[in-house]
């Protein structure tokens, strides 16, 4: 069986490897039209930042043998052809046009079956001076090195990162680590456009702590110089730069397949079946080139990662060797570090459930990672999507530097399961005051959101509580804090009464019956045993505010 | 509706908290028998420690108001009555016999329903010299108070721990902070029976590096000196002592129960229905005294834990209520730190899993927790318990310095999904190189298990291989490292011939057909790459090194 793949970063290798380890006589070449193989393009920012030392760490196992040419003939098995393009795909006579690049020479290469890992580009948007020298993308380790290379000149003093996407943002923070002075500049009206609004305003806030300038709703027109780009012209003003870092989002690299005319999907990936065959049963595609279905709508998406990448890569190639494998799709599920704090998500954000027709209801919660008394603990802040009718887990994204990717693994493993709130809420999830409080808090998040479908309380989410005081609505806010919290956090949104919590059962009737009270305090777990205790004493308009002061956004 | 519920510490609060919120009408009236309510049992080591400076951090919400009567009266609108003994209780009059332990006084309590949360209470080995002061055991806060004062009168030099489960390593970390010189003594085999031998090994010697001595199959006979414990005596020999903490389990408290005629279950806990409801429909039971039902096999066990305690809690209060809330079981899931190592586990052991009539197959896994190029990055490692019919994940152990309780966590919400190993294969967790490998260890491990299931490779355990050189089987190792990990790491388990892999593909002609290769390398990722090798040259005896030589454990 003579297998071509065309890719050699993560899928392609990973599905080459597995069909040579399963089929043994099986002939695989491998065509990459960069130099570098295999090698982590996931691991670029942190070789900017210099947490990563070597060039070579991100191109070589864990045990430090560099996957080159001569490794993959060797341990793997594959010839392997880098600096080698691959120009078209004839269907019909089942051979692929290839070019040597060091030699221009070109030849055919046939196959039995084809496997298309040819990954993502990054969109290069038309902005005049997108050619100067001190614009950069980050893409390929040759990005890294030029960009490290301009550091070590001192020429990243001003730094402008277009783009508050994902690779932005870890840019954002690699740079930073170099002391650049750095302005964000994001066109959407938020950076990080996987996390719902409430959640993003907390990680603008940190990245403002740490003196990076969060410009969103802005657009860029030009980046202007003589010689290098030297200002960032945008609708909002200019900003002085002596680097750029343009990471406005990738595009699936679908070129040949389109040529082929195999099938494109509506997002703009290959499109492919479970088995990552595409509408060619001999040609598969599997990583950053092809549309993925999200799990819980079921519709497709286009989620370049290298984690689904290597998941991929294996299925693909255990149907290539004859084997029944399926990839059943993805969640979506995303996580970065910016600067001290996690920034995660899985599943459906609030605005993607209400399109696919849940009725949605969500919890905001805060809280320590582990014990409250441990000292190590950090808070995080947690946000849970769920249907009311079905009472299913929809979505969970985290914010804040305790331990969130812990808490959103957990939640797509829920999602994957179709577990219930209630399912979640009994998990047996490991507890020792090191790892976690008594109840985890994605336990505790799950139960505010059982007592909200329950009836047991109402929630008022903090957009809902912002649209309700610009309608000019007479709101009551109840603060059930202690004095010192007060003085030390003041409240100054509207109307308020602060009653603390353990006086509130001699105090209510100094409260209005006509009136919406919101109570609240520091995470609303008082504010939640205020709106109880006014229930039990009558009051009908009493709302909780989600999340409490830690957790408004605004 | 009058409510009595009887215990104070963790699941009895709960209860009644909640109730409260529920049934704002209720009567609740809380009976504890001590002075201190609702405080953290599980934190006594880290006060023992110092990491927790104050006793008051224990009994504290978490902004600091210390939860006493009058805390539970404003708050919770729950009498409570501290101080007291329940005596008895008349399940047709349905009251109670108390007595205020300040008074002596006894009065009935009518209840319309009761709730028994009475707890745990530390087993006391009969064995001679218990009764002198510096032999402590570790469940109330007046226990970790004598051991701190101990301690700052310098009297905790030289420590034994009698008991090698959680809370004696606990304690050993704990009392290793203050300088002790501390040995731990177990009667059985090993210590932490909730881990399998293999990973247990490794916690030894992880305690052993930071100078604790740990005696396994060792049985104390008697403490013996004059006027303090100065020397524990045992079956192997003498251990001198300046204090001896005993923590050598618990037992569910059901006295009140078993009086009362209600039925208690095989495990010794009170037998309760999912709705945690007792034999007597009027009396439901929450925590650490009751029994509960092992999710995999069906099984009744006794897992005393605080989380268990909350989350049976809230259902217990629920169904009092009139709501219909269930309590599914638990999967015996366990974390704890150990010095820098966490070790946690979930599902069911090997052995577990055998005597449930699983069809075992099981993977041992040790790498990165992160991309192994990123500095923080740890070594975690695996133990994957499967069945092979059903290709459902059973279990899941790991130890190391890496994140364990994430990967053990999503493990617990698999199981308990009843996932199969190629669903959790496929999960789409959160991935970037500062949170998990592009490939996170629980995919890599499961990923293991699917190949040998499916006869892609064939493993061999450490133990089988120590079995197999005591049998005197003619193996022959194969180790494919590089010359110069073979030169920093010796292998002198038996017969070895050295061929690094890269150069396997030239030399496979060396080794012998006939004869049972085990082939290895440091995590067997190569070693598994060389088993491929040889298969596909036409070998028909080659098995992999499960694990690699890290996860060697003896």
């Amino acid at each position: 069986m003579k297998v071509v793949i065309i890719g050699g970063v993560a899928a392609g290798p990973k599905t080459g490897a597995k069909i040579s380890r399963l089929a043994p006589d099986a002939q695989v070449t491998l065509v990459e039209k960069g130099e570098f193989l295999s090698y982590a393009g996931c691991g670029l920012p942190y070789y900017v930042a210099g947490e990563v030392k070597e060039q070579k760490e991100l191109m070589c196992t864990p045990v430090g043998v560099v996957r080159d040419p001569v490794f993959f003939q060797n341990v793997k098995n594959m010839r392997v052809l880098n600096r080698t393009e691959a120009l078209g795909i004839d269907r019909q006579q089942k051979t692929i046009r290839i070019r040597d690049l060091k030699s221009g020479q070109e030849q055919l290469l046939a196959y039995d079956k084809l496997v298309l890992a040819t990954g993502a580009y990054p969109v290069r948007p038309p902005i005049p001076g997108m050619d100067f020298s001190n614009v950069f993308s980050v893409q390929k380790i040759e990005d890294a090195e030029a960009i490290r290379e301009a550091v070590a000149q001192n020429k990243a003093r001003d730094v402008v990162i277009v783009g508050g996407g994902l690779i932005g943002i870890e840019m954002t923070e690699a740079l930073a680590r170099h002391g650049a002075r750095i302005t964000v500049v994001e066109r959407l009206p938020a950076i990080l456009p996987m996390m719902d609004p409430e959640l993003v305003a907390h990680v603008i806030r940190h990245l403002e702590s740490k003196g990076v300038k969060v410009r969103c709703s802005t657009a860029v027109q030009s980046f202007e110089g003589s010689g290098s780009a030297q200002i960032v012209k945008t609708d909002q003003g200019d900003i002085p730069c002596d680097m750029v870092i343009v990471a406005v989002g990738v595009r699936p690299n679908v070129f040949l397949a389109k040529d082929a005319g195999l099938e494109i999907g509506k997002t703009g990936g290959i499109k492919v079946s479970a088995h990552m065959q595409t509408s060619d049963p001999d040609i598969y595609a599997a990583g950053d080139c092809v549309q993925a279905v999200e799990l819980v709508s079921g519709e497709p998406c286009y989620v370049p990662l290298g984690s689904t990448a290597n998941k991929q890569g294996r299925v693909a190639a255990v149907n290539v060797c004859g084997g029944d494998d399926v990839f059943p799709g993805v969640l979506g599920t995303a996580v970065i570090k910016v600067f001290d704090y996690t920034v995660a998500r899985t599943g459906l954000s609030e605005e993607q459930a209400r399109k696919a027709g849940f009725e949605v209801v969500t919890a905001l919660s805060s809280a320590p990672d582990k014990a409250h008394y441990y000292p190590a603990a950090k808070t995080i802040m947690l946000k849970v999507i769920a249907d009311r009718k079905s009472r299913r887990l929809l979505g969970l994204q985290v914010v804040g530097p305790g331990e969130g990717d812990k808490r959103v693994d957990v939640a797509a493993t829920a999602i994957t399961a179709r577990m219930t709130v209630d399912d979640v809420a009994h998990l047996d999830l490991a507890y020792a005051p090191p790892y976690s409080p008594a109840m985890d808090n994605i336990i505790t998040a799950c139960d505010i959101v059982r007592n909200k479908i329950d009836g047991v309380f109402e929630g008022i989410t903090p957009v809902e509580i912002k649209e309700s005081l610009e309608r000019g609505d007479n709101i009551l806010f109840l603060d059930v804090r202690s004095p010192a919290e007060v003085a030390a956090m003041p409240f100054t949104l509207g109307p308020v009464v602060n009653i603390p919590l353990g006086g509130l059962r001699q105090r209510w009737a100094e409260l209005p019956r006509n009136r919406q009270i919101v109570a609240f305090c520091k995470i609303s777990l008082r504010g939640y045993e205020a709106a109880m205790i006014l229930q039990g004493e009558g009051f009908t308009n009493v709302k909780v505010m989600d999340g409490g002061l830690v957790m408004w956004p605004f």
